[in-house]
């Protein structure tokens, strides 16, 4: 049995359709977003929008991706210190989970990352993004970005490498932001001290 | 090598993220931004949130699948008469691009559509959502909420069934929202008459 409703019009559609198309293509038009949409392949680095870290690490990626991946691990390296990750749940396949809660030093000092996992390709390629919650459902603390906080889509690849014929790792993470404001911000609250230093935490962790 | 810069201080990366912590949970606090990420599993439908769309086709899923990802099958279904697809390109990849152009029966009523694929199950399982350009960036079209469009996530689900000794399929559509706004005025839109509409032409053509 087929249930499909036979209607003569969709006029409702129609207005509302048209409504958005006059209304948000002031703030983005077609051009732009399909500029964007179509132009920048999956990985590729675009400088006004992205920010990249790029590191050669003395561990083999199945190190690095441990401590990327278990949540007992990334307690102990995530947040640069003074900082501290203090809660970590980890549902690793895409749409799944990826939740941190960080503690500062002063009292009250404390931030919830909550993000949703993307694309997962064991030791080499791990994407997830705050822009979706979990189960993929878009995340309502973007609404307004009066708010001060951005979204982004980080994506880390782990390459084996060898280094004086140790097992090592060139280490490449690269933040894509929704546009160039987001990136700045995001530079200017110290992206490259930031991951580096928890680079360093994750390296003294995983070789001891 | 390693480079690994040492730093005596992040402060300004604390700052940044107590900033952050104090203005953003204004607006979506942690708990309930915790509570929507850990309580939803993955494709559990929210009836606050979400919008569900359900019916018994007389097709078998291996058809429905081409209807929706072969673009050529795509420009003679996917928009309500007498609006029209004009375009389509797909590439069909977690990450990949979902993009639609529609014209309406008046002159200058168009409509672009943006997406990127996020689960792709072959004739069982699509996803996608507008919230993500290809290769997982952020989209800028959701930065201002007063733009008046939402963005959303979509869950075709196909599912083998007997109808008659047929094969025939359960099409299970399940579109998430960022919010009861955003459920709302995509119900008020015509959802269920649209994608009714849309599945009756979708149909039509591959039966033929």
């Amino acid at each position: 049995m087929i249930h499909l409703r036979r209607t003569s019009t969709i006029r409702i559609w129609h207005d509302c359709v048209a409504l958005l198309a006059s209304h948000c293509y002031k703030q983005v038009s077609p051009p732009l977003l399909l500029e964007l949409a179509m132009n920048i392949p999956d990985d590729r680095f675009d400088a006004e929008l992205d920010l990249k870290f790029v590191r050669e690490v003395p561990l083999p990626p199945e190190a690095i991706w441990a401590a990327w991946t278990q949540p007992e691990h990334i307690v102990r390296w995530f947040t640069p210190a003074p900082w501290r990750t203090t809660e970590c749940q980890i549902d690793l396949r895409p749409g799944g989970l990826f939740h941190t809660e960080m503690k500062g030093p002063q009292e009250g000092e404390q931030f919830s990352g909550v993000g949703c996992y993307l694309d997962i390709v064991p030791n080499r390629r791990l994407v997830w993004t705050n822009a979706l919650l979990p189960g993929f459902r878009p995340n309502p603390s973007f609404a307004d970005s009066s708010c001060g906080d951005f979204p982004f889509t980080a994506i880390i690849e782990l390459e084996p490498i060898s280094i004086d014929g140790s097992g090592s790792t060139r280490y490449t993470a690269i933040v894509k932001h929704r546009d160039a404001a987001g990136r700045d911000q995001h530079a200017s609250m110290g992206f490259e001290e930031g991951w580096g230093k928890a680079l360093e935490q994750l390296v003294e962790l995983m070789r001891t």
